[in-house]
């Protein structure tokens, strides 16, 4: 594709030649003839004078770079247009394959592309053009959206529904027991029976063997357009709100309500039965054990506000030197008390 | 079932209209007519007031609700109980699904049911009743004791032994190898074959996506009645007790030995070679380095006693206060000391 | 075999009857006869007295045992040697099961081994003695070189290359899709389509369930000999140096770059877009938001010099003690200046 098409395609300037054949997107390090690249984090901007690249994405009022330039208001959102249009179509050829099992009374929408050993139990609904990956484990009852793609070895237990265009990673569980149990006198766990259902809304994604487990009664909801990572788990009776984050292996416990466009960064941690409000922000290994109003950005464990926790933070390694000038203040004190005794 | 029946079932007393028709449990918030709900946790007891249940489960002392009442000593066991007693029956048909591949010298007990595509290795024994969801795979040499249930998509690996009546959800490996590993002069780590068992006792629950490595000698085990949420960790050679609760996201280091009836919260880690005593508590996001007395409670990284650990992180995030205090101490005994000298 | 033959094979200098016939390796209490056992940790030095082993592995200055000996100067590395020569050969036999699906431009290498209901994409190469377990699915265009071990249930994503003696546990994702997305004015998340590719170099060991993500651009890449624990994440375009040690549940951020001989203890978390120094150590739990240089041993949120933290640890818990001195300090400081000034 030229220079100018993707220009065109992507509303960008352009400044420098439209007839250049472009046939990937790369780093600023790895590109070479025929590459277009992209500066989108400042950080990186000295890199820019070395890069072998055909072109570059950049913003407006970026320093001109040594290549053609296609100037962008959101230099990332170009990148990322960028590679749609130049990306590969890797989209398996619609159809069932003939060592898929599936149940004759599952309904598979037009266009469907069921993968080698894929199992599609009684009842299931998938949309048009759902495309459920080699060894995909479909339960009994399920509802999967239209445009949906589940990647390979995901298990969606029974009675799940899953709502249009969501992506769903390799070996992520949707639908697994809630970890619900009734301690007697003794000290004996007995399990709650957890039937109830998982669902996940529109524009979902899941990352890669992230767990999101069923509940007893009620249901466990991810919202519209939330996105989440590798590893997280997500505990029966969770109500997750619309374009949220949550980043790998975050931990949400039972019953919580986390609201919309909250972000939850790596190893974060999240009690049970707790409200975090909407446009709550909470960085890395963040624990928040209490209800966390809308718009904080919270740090620490237990969580508190982020400006507070880095300045404690600052002073804790300091602590030694603090007990020691504490102690010499007493010295000196004891010293003037018992002077002024005398 | 009527409401008359499901009292006698539950062993509760019935305060209404025993004729009432029951189909389903469900939360005070969802529940509709034909519905049955609870109150157990004493937070939600402003809701019972506005349920639309035809009928309620709770505390012999909680106050009257707007519908017929199941009076329990045990409002949360009555409620576990019901969905025993209202619930699906999901078990799977008996018999071996002709896609699964199945060892010709496997042994598979009565009535036991193998999904579609499990694949049961050379010389397992499976007991009676035993549920293989699909997609499960059951190494060489497996025994698996009667009424356990296996989610799709679980590996147990060789030798492994497994109890019964134990539940395993989706995706979890059980016998991995461990992380073992000799590092020699030149820094370079070199594999330790391990090729010993990993023994999981009557009565265990296993989350999905939580991995139990198997260790180069010895075993380890995981004792009766044992409770692991999802993407728990736990490593080679670690003993964990009887009746314990490990919930999501814990890791526990190689060798460790976890008492009785002890619990650790979320992302709770504990190192390699101590010892947990008899029911320790850890709450959620605990690093524990060394062994703990059996009976504490702990909290914190490095874990310290819990009441010490909530009293010192009140006073964290004062730390700046505190230097602030301290100096302007410093400031007014420097005024007297001079004072004084003059 | 001979207790001689091993003592032989071993390097190990003899002490006993080396006609004793030994058939397995055992910890020092589990070992009866015919059991060899070892002392490498000093630890369970005084179990040695008891054992009922018929042969030890120990140091050349350890206390004699009752038992026969083998001599060493490096007790643990013998250990790992005597698991080699003694363990089993489960190497499951060469040759493609009839129930695997393998693309028809597939290449499988000489006494390659694909085991059931494993699928290989168009176009994988397999080299020569690899195994594939049960269940795995390999991607389109995937390499795997030479001696490599996929067990159960893995998932390697399309194009992902992988080195020669590569072992990778069971339930592991090499190449799931990076977690990148633009973020618009409404705070709606679009997806950055990640199509470049994950490389594991030679000698890499992957632990179970664990998961690494393939970048939009540039690639992810894990290096040479570098050891990786169960339910590990390493985010896109991460790049892991030669001969590091990532421990379980250990969670790397996007374009973070880890060097060689790397430790990262259990749950340690990496901010993105950083650097960690060859030889780093960080203990567990630590959450690392900065670069680190060379050769640094650290600890704690936000990560610090271990000795630092350490001593700062150790005063966090008498904080309410600081506290309490500070404001006895204050009372006697204001008795002494009202004093003066009457």
């Amino acid at each position: 594709m030229t220079l100018a098409e993707i220009a065109d395609r992507l509303g960008c300037r352009l400044e420098g030649d439209g007839t250049l054949v472009i046939t990937r997107v790369a780093t600023l390090d790895d590109a070479g003839p025929g590459d277009l690249t992209f500066l989108a984090n400042p950080k990186y901007a000295s890199r820019v004078a070395t890069t072998r690249a055909s072109a570059i994405i950049l913003a407006e009022d970026a320093e001109p770079a040594p290549c053609a330039m296609l100037r962008s208001p959101q230099p990332y959102r170009s990148f990322a247009q960028a590679l749609s249009v130049l990306g590969r179509n890797e989209r398996p050829a619609a159809g069932i394959h003939p060592s898929a099992i599936v149940a004759p009374d599952a309904t598979i929408g037009v266009e469907a592309s069921v993968g080698p050993l894929a199992v599609i139990g009684a009842g299931a609904t998938l949309g048009n053009r759902v495309v459920v990956h080699p060894h995909v484990v479909i339960g009994p009852g399920v509802v999967i959206g239209d445009d949906s793609v589940l990647h390979a070895r995901v298990s969606i237990r029974e009675r799940s529904r899953i709502g249009a265009r969501v992506v769903i990673q390799d070996g992520a569980v949707i639908g697994s027991d809630g970890y619900g149990f009734v301690t007697d006198g003794d000290g004996v766990h007995h399990k709650i029976p957890q039937q109830s259902v998982v669902v996940i809304e529109d524009d979902v994604e899941i990352g890669a063997n992230t767990t999101i487990d069923r509940p007893a009664v009620g249901e466990t909801r991810i919202g519209q357009g939330t996105k989440i990572d590798n590893l997280v788990q997500i505990a029966h009776g969770v109500k997750v709100g619309r374009h949220s984050l949550l980043v790998a292996q975050v931990g949400i416990a039972g019953s919580s309500i986390v609201g919309d466009h909250v972000v939850l960064a790596g190893q974060v941690g999240v009690a049970g039965h707790i409200t975090i409000g909407d446009r709550v922000t909470a960085t890395a290994q963040t624990g928040i054990p209490n209800s966390i109003e809308a718009g904080a950005l919270v740090s620490g464990y237990p969580a508190i506000d982020n400006r507070d926790w880095l300045k404690a933070s600052a002073i804790f390694r300091h602590l030694p030197e603090l007990r020691r000038q504490l102690k010499s203040l007493e010295t000196r004190l004891e010293a003037l008390e018992s002077r002024l005794k005398g």
